[in-house]
């Protein structure tokens, strides 16, 4: 049988969910009536491993659409959602992924989606990339796509080693990825994270944002959007100077822990809410994480400055220091937005999920031109999924006139 | 036995929960300071038909430790948390209620809570005073409050009849309740519903708010807050010039229907979105409701319309309409905020339960002044929970001078 | 000749000037189609003492075009616009008024208008009523409208001596008066004035607004909007507590003092800038009031603690303190909005200014009935101006079904 | 005499001038101070060509207070400030600039200024730069810096030409000028000149917003924050995604053009209000432009479709087209901000100017390793304003510990 699921049964409640994403997909509705009128992707093996998610799931029924045929396993234990693995088995993917597999059951898994000898690999993480290099070097691979910022980390290394194999696109770096998914998607997830487990008024609160990136821009202005005093916190002098022009108040961390009443670290970096910040904080101060890695808390510190800890409620554990505050910490310092609430809306997810798509069809396309190096994507490309997103959610915008676009071009070149 | 709940083994469980609350409730924490200070209400018997919630057991134990000894009921037989009512019963307070009683069981209740002869009783819903007017004639009634809009109009109507037997404060009607509760409260913890049932992608979309009172300004503020494109659909002239001024598009709901992705009622009246309206909108069209009844969106006529129901997810039931297209309804039209979130977080209830006991303690003291009349939080009162609850935030406000106190003065009255 | 303005030949600048206004004023252009219409003016004689602007003679035309036959002053010697003036003349209004007019003239102004035995006077600060009531006792009037706060009080205090003698419609009242002048008109045009007398950067300012009424919370979300970071003091924990919850930092004027590096008083007390708060500002600190008097900064006291003081530019004076720091003081402490930028646009005036047309006309068809008292501007045309502002906007707005109004009525008084 | 002015009597009301904007430049007051402690730029000769106004000003004190001997001209003869030209002078600065001058005096002055043998010249548009080229080709230059992009394009063609006779410092690309003079200065500045030349209310209005660049982004959120409906035309569709993502509503100007009331354009494209476009329009739509040349709105149509044209007030102008419809253009489609208002407020200035003194000092010090390149502005340099601008305003930021330093570094390398 080609797919090992967790129960088959659970097809009909998967393919409910699947459909309520590609409602929310638009951009990748338009990506699949392109390939499926073009039978793009005919003849293409696809070997994937991802987050088997709705969202994934209309990404890898948009390759079948177009002629390709996939095959699927998890990239983490814990994110399969069995109704929607069940339902991509039951259309025919082969689906090898359940929620709570092992790490044995992983490796396994990855194994099987390659004895389909695929022609175009699809990774999130580097693994599936890493274990082809290593086992399975047989395989006679076109390309590849990344979804990741670690897993291009690790073919950008082994580009610089000289061993990559075949190109791979990293989806990771593309505008419509990179300025959608931590600004507008994660800013409102993270907030939703902190808002289920804890059901506390956003309005009148001191939030304290750290770190003033993408996805720290994006909490903060949601923040202010429902009413809370948001402080930023910032190292780096540009960052801060905009966050100042935005109107936000920007202090150091040691001045910011005193007067916070709910903390969310976005800075990529490690404690940057230290136990000595946490010793400073008010009785209640509440403690999220919305970077990738659950380093940006010192969680480990936190416990040692404890006399007493305990949970109130799912995600939400209460720290009651010697001082006698008592400090709040989501979802163990884990990505809130992740752990404590659904992650990424699916209209975020059609973004990089249309990329992934049409990178496929890209590799394809060009299977003989494309260099054995970690590429971004095509800047056309790039261009086209937000074009189709806004198609997609029937908005139309200006068309440059042959006399705009030649007096561009003009002035590009000076006069 | 002094009590019956569910379980009495919640307990610790419930007083987790309780202690959660009143962190975020520090008015009522500044008033039950004060009132235990004073042993305010000493000697004092109250009887109570609230929802059995964390934030209710706040305001309960605050009665008690004022001197108070308390009877509690619950108002709604879903609205009970079974693990508060536990905390409650081992804390001395004589609850009566649990999750799922019958309609027998609801009026069993409130017998048995009348039957320690109270001298104060709290309503809400007005269900309370209705039955000791029918039933109860001989207690001796020092006065009562009365929580929603809906009790105070059933205790006008008894005022008017000239059949109220004892003074009736309409908490409702504080400052401090209406301008929070509906704005605030309602605003944010609707946007949470439509969230969690949905876990769309507010950033975008065109939301519709149905009515541009406190509800609705709360919802569309924070909408905008969040990145949406917010359309206002409003009746009265007044309220939509402001609602224009303050930066929405406004127009009818005829056209409005055509444009929406996220509809969110607030209006008060009954079919606020009508079947006709539903037949305009765009597949994929989200249907919410934040009015207090569930008679704002025509379901009936939406079921009518609809050639086939299914459930998504909780709260989501995907209407397919004869046309086609499919329209998503939230929580079967009920308030959004309640079924599908947390309703009111504690820091909203905090101002209505400090109003509660202050006027207690205001009937308490006043016992032979007040009129066998519905009658307004006093104007101290309310000024005073304002004060309060800053002070509980650690707010402080401009004191005026004595200078400015003469000159306000001598403004009031011309010169 | 029927006349006396500075220059006639300034008619046709005048004429462009009241077009721009009009323009802008689309809901006294639907009420001048409707009065029109009817003829509803016809044989009526109106003498007014209003700023000769080109807004009022936007409503004077209307007057007029109606059937009217209208004499006018100017209120304050200061306000008029001669240009307008002129154009007024020239269209056959009986117009004393001019640029710098000395009070005798003022007052002779207004014996002038009244010498046309009116039926109805027009008033903006009470002095035409008063001149009335004192000298002028031979005259049949049948009622009157007063523009501002001052007046009416003047006309209020004449009522409760009984000596009023005709009724006078307080337009000042209206909800399309109060609602917009001060939150739109002033939030706009305060921030205008600041703006052209200083060129200061708003984004990144420290903004103290000290007051959260209707003009206070107009100036603070206008400085949020252009990236201020915003302080309010407030002294009523009401206002104060709404001031949290709409996401503002909250303190006394001894905190924002050292705080705020531009500061804009709207209380309309006395002193709520003190010379003891002006000690502890930063150097470069900007002082703007936009409270109707002159009395909210202490101006007095800020030139006793300077030892130096120029003007930098205009409206913008420099005050050296003796502890070196330099304030900067805009329009001495008078209306910045009125003194350095250009009062409220006509947008605002319209709504007032329609109100003003409408109850003439009430006036008019009710002679009979009104009592000798200051009235309130009846709900339906308070209401109506707001539809015909929106009318005249294009803005359609919802329309009740015959079902929905039933519901209304119900729900109004009780079931 | 080292100068020519217009008239030396101005220099008191000139050192006003320069004090008013040297308190708003914190960030330049930083940089002088440092200089000045350093002597940094003893012995050096700087010739400037720049706008005379009181920030250049600000900037060329403190190079000469840093030791160097500067020679100013005027880079406008429309934009030098006489009175601070007097200022400048009797503090010793050889200037030669005055409003009104020709274009012989433009390059006289120019010559002048070349006659002191500068080291270092300063430029605002290339002008200077090129004169050097063709006929100073004696003089010994270490090294120049450039203000703007046109210079840049100028200096980039002479470089590929392999012309370029020192390095140039591209002032305009750094970050600290990039992301601040347009979205910050622009965008106040411009709302600040519609607001000057017609006194239109902007809450309620329908503003179209034409280009989502930095310009555009600054202008829309401003507008936004002053309670305008604002749409949104961008033919790039990463942009136009974002500006949906970010709430506006987005469109094709033919749609906008018959919704919109204010119309500003920023795309840096000829056009992008077209005869098409305005024919389309309201009667009573206005016109401004914040893009840098005056080619993106069709004048010259606007003028062939109108039937009448008029000056209603300065920088107002009515033109009546054929269809009776009034179309109000601003400042004849200039920069709006500079024309109608007073261009950015030094405040803006402060960061270009912080930059060009520290790349005075960067090429002085590094005079014989510099390539004689177009370069940009060292990222110290970059960063250090941004630092500087915030230790001027006494914003304090996070420093980062050894540890996260080491994180970020293995970070960016992989693990």
């Amino acid at each position: 049988m080609d797919y090992k699921v967790k129960d088959i049964g659970l097809a009909e409640q998967g393919r409910k969910q699947i459909e309520w994403a590609e409602l929310h997909m638009p951009a990748l509705m338009e990506v699949r009536k392109e390939l499926v009128a073009k039978n793009s992707l005919k003849g293409l093996k696809i070997s994937a491993v991802l987050h088997v998610t709705k969202e994934t799931a209309a990404l890898v029924r948009t390759l079948k659409q177009a002629g390709a045929e996939v095959a699927l396993a998890g990239s983490n234990p814990l994110s399969t959602q069995d109704d929607v693995a069940a339902a991509l088995a039951k259309d025919g993917i082969k689906v090898f992924a359940w929620k709570g597999e092992s790490e044995d059951d992983y490796y396994q898994n990855m194994n099987i989606i390659l004895s389909y000898n695929p022609d175009i690999l699809m990774d999130d993480g580097g693994d599936l990339h890493a274990l082809v290099h290593e086992k399975h070097s047989n395989l006679k691979i076109i390309g590849g796509t990344e979804e990741t910022t670690t897993g291009v980390i690790r073919l950008k290394a082994m580009e610089e080693d000289n061993v990559l194999k075949y190109p791979v696109i990293a989806v990771n770096n593309a505008f419509t990825k990179y300025l959608f998914d931590n600004r507008v998607g994660t800013g409102q997830s993270a907030i939703d994270g902190i808002i289920r487990s804890t059901n506390v008024l956003i309005a009148g609160k001191v939030a304290v944002v750290v770190g003033y990136g993408w996805v720290g821009r994006g909490i903060a202005i949601r923040f202010r959007g429902m009413g809370a005093r948001v402080i930023i916190v910032e190292a780096n002098p540009l960052r801060a100077l905009e966050a100042v022009m935005d109107g936000f108040d920007v202090m150091p961390m040691v001045k910011a822990s005193k007067l916070g009443e709910i903390f969310v670290t976005a800075t990529g970096n490690i404690n940057a809410i230290s136990k000595e910040h946490i010793q400073n904080m008010k009785d209640g101060a509440i403690l999220a994480n919305a970077g990738h890695f659950n380093v940006e808390i010192d969680v480990k510190g936190l416990g040692e400055i404890a006399k007493n800890v305990r949970e109130i409620r799912p995600y939400l554990d209460e720290y009651t220091l010697a001082n006698g505050r008592r400090i709040y910490l989501l979802a163990e310092g884990r990505l809130v937005n992740l752990a404590a609430a659904e992650g990424h809306p699916s209209e975020v997810m059609d973004l990089s999920f249309s990329n992934q798509a049409l990178c496929v069809e890209y590799i394809y396309n060009n299977k003989e031109k494309l260099q054995k190096k970690v590429l971004n994507v095509p800047a056309e490309i790039d261009e086209k999924v937000a074009f189709l997103k806004l198609k997609g959610m029937n908005i139309e915008i200006e068309e440059l006139t042959k006399e705009q676009k030649e007096y561009m071009k003009q002035w590009k070149y000076g006069t």
